[in-house]
């Protein structure tokens, strides 16, 4: 029932993990001297660092820069098989994940770690007219539609018409909300000065808009209303308490009000993995599966859940957060879990530690908590922090020096050394216009 | 009948360039103090180093460290505009240029400098299981399948379809072919050590074959033969006087026998650009249009043709050869010529100062010829000379700066930065498995 592929040594309990963002990455590389062979699925072949996935969005880094193959990352893993493929679904009473291509591959641990898409709240027509940002494949097409709008602006005659195509408007105020209105303004006022002779690309309108009272919900008052103010000293209309009620290729309706935009992106809602409705276990409302405190899933021993498809409660009754940093210690957390279990030990409860929260806010500003909130700030010094960080989490020393070399380039001459439309690119939206009324 | 977007003053001749290749870009420079308005129309955004193409498609360099932003290239000449968009037809006798999307454009002059596809000599079937490079699109579809094929490999329980996934068949031995084949041996050996459990990437095979008697035909006996000792001495498989006969997703025939590989790539013929016919005027065999000495098109003043879509002859009787800098030195007389016609100045023939010839052979081995073949060597003096050259006519200081990093990287470590497989791109793979018998 196991393909060729896997690495199955008699004797050696069988890991699998599905997905390698934070979540399976950490998970395998905690079970490297472990007794057991592992098996990592990924429908890429790759680890994204999705932290900075919205500067690829942007056309400020490049895909390559925050993605390593997954295997280059595992090679020095003998007991570790990796396998491009898709999960279609999980049978967790017989052990068997079954793959597209590859088909049945039996377990005798499971950890999953599918990750989340983008939830458009019952509203899935929305995701044509605003697509969200998970995936290379999703940075893409935002950077696509990016930079495809200052061409259409360029070659407006009608004024209106070209303010639409120079308005943009992302929906939702968390960090990918934030982070992609703020680098906004910048690329268009500075980046692209002297390239046009029809449109101005200084009269681009950003809008963010967050349902809620406030732009970073999971930061305090005080570092939400800093975000506010620096988002609107770049530039950025902030519209808070503003629950969107339609989406289509020509704008957004806002209640009564209608903004004409010709680019909406989405940074709302996330769902988590459709593989969890496979699993057959309780989920919550998010889609995302109610794990015990060991991260096992009850009545399935050997099944483990960690990152954005698990529903983990704390002491206190709250969520572990779906942050990067979450997804690494449940990862890690898990892996050790199932080497408990291997020798005959007990798994032990999972215990969240935030280690700070920081979002970036366009160029030398941004806002940073640690200790529980008790020590915040914000501005030039919390932007070099989330630098030096991000730098530092990397994975690659090659991904390092050439991310540090673009955020150079773009520091110092505010241009963006991505600015690709290829032709294939070009073409499939010339119909998205035509779509519009 | 011109639309908003084109500069047009009063009095000015309108000079529309077609493509923005080496052909149309040095003539839009050479433009830039001319009393003239420019339109430079490209179906992409951006001017894309061709030379280069080939690292992109071997996931050595990322497609942005070899292309930069048309508007950006032409930003400092206030009396240039960009269009993105395609040109469905020209009608040299009205002096119009049918766009896609912005409908009719009139012009005074016009360049045309659309470059050339491939040429499958009449097997357009082929295409599909063989694609060529001569776009970022076409590179990320090698790359795709170059990455794919480790992939597939490490899945198969058979050895002879493992060992089909790991062959890599190049068809032509021009400067693409020698190229292609000539770095894939290392990045297999080298670059993916470790990496896999089941295939090894080091059983790779690689075959270039040539249907003509010898690798680098625009090359001196000499320089051909070291790059054929240089090809084998890598481990590739060169086979001369070898006419492929069919190609489809199992492998390539060769008169009698069939070479089973999964990975075929078209580096053989050139066909010049379909725009070509649209314009009613004499083609040669290979569809370029017969162009006067001055690169004007006989019968139609004003307009003129430049780079690979032009068939110029020389005093020798022979043709300019389809190379960058012949189609940079055209370009640039082209515009000359433009502005000696709107001075009232007869326009002047054209003469090609062939510089010299180099062609690179995987790593530290590359030929050259200089002095119209008076002085040749090869070895990693020529290899040298080809890296300099390169990075010197590589467009803008960032690309400069990134692509050295990445060669440093690639020399030092024999890995590749850009191996990306995305999710988008992992699937539709899996159909072209399936078509094969």
């Amino acid at each position: 029932m196991t393909p060729a592929l896997a690495v199955t040594k008699r004797g050696r309990p069988h890991v699998v993990i599905i997905g390698c963002g934070f979540g399976g990455l950490y998970a395998a590389r905690a079970l490297r001297s472990a007794p057991v062979t592992v098996t990592v699925i990924d429908r890429t072949n790759h680890h994204l660092f999705q932290p900075l996935l919205y500067q690829v969005a942007t056309a400020t880094l490049s895909p390559a820069d925050i993605a390593q193959p997954i295997r280059f990352l595992l090679r020095k893993q003998p007991n570790t098989a990796v396998i491009l493929d898709e999960v279609e679904r999980v049978d967790p009473d017989r052990r068997v994940v079954h793959l597209t291509e590859a088909g049945p591959l039996s377990y005798d641990y499971l950890i999953v770690a599918a990750g989340a898409r983008h939830s458009y709240f019952g509203n899935d027509g929305w995701e044509a007219a605003a697509p969200g940002l998970k995936t290379l494949d999703d940075a893409l097409e935002i950077r696509r539609r990016f930079l495809i709008a200052f061409e259409k602006a360029e070659q407006c005659a009608d004024a209106a018409e070209r303010q639409a195509w120079l308005t943009f408007v992302v929906v939702g105020g968390g960090p990918t909300g934030v982070e992609l209105t703020g680098i906004m303004p910048g690329i268009a006022r500075l980046g692209m000065r002297g390239e046009f002779r029809n449109a101005d690309p200084a009269d681009i309108r950003v809008v963010l808009l967050e349902a809620g009272p406030r732009v970073l919900p999971a930061f305090s008052d005080r570092s939400s209303a800093r975000a506010h103010a620096d988002l609107e000293a770049l530039g950025v209309d902030v519209k808070v308490n503003t629950m969107v009620t339609g989406i289509d290729a020509s704008g957004v309706r806002v209640g009564e009000e209608f903004l004409a935009a010709r680019t909406v992106f989405w940074g709302a809602g996330n769902a988590a993995s459709p593989l969890a409705r496979s699993l057959g276990v309780p989920l919550d409302k998010a889609g995302r599966v109610r794990v015990n405190a060991d991260l096992s899933v009850p009545g399935h021993a050997g099944l483990l859940v960690v990152g954005d498809l698990a529903a983990v409660e704390q002491k206190n009754g709250e969520l572990v957060p779906g942050v990067a940093p979450a997804a690494m210690q449940e990862g890690r957390w898990a892996a050790r879990n199932v080497i408990r279990a291997v020798s005959g030990r007990q798994m032990r409860p999972f215990r969240y530690t935030n280690k700070g929260d920081l979002a970036t806010i366009g160029r030398e500003r941004a806002v940073a908590e640690f200790g529980n909130g008790r020590l915040k700030f914000g501005g030039r010094l919390a932007w070099m922090l989330w630098l030096f960080i991000h730098i530092m989490y990397l994975a690659g020393f090659r991904n390092r020096v050439i991310v540090l070399m673009e955020w150079a380039y773009a520091y110092v001459t505010y241009r963006r050394g991505a600015r690709i439309i290829r032709s294939s690119e070009a073409r499939p939206h010339a119909s998205l216009a035509r779509e519009a009324p």
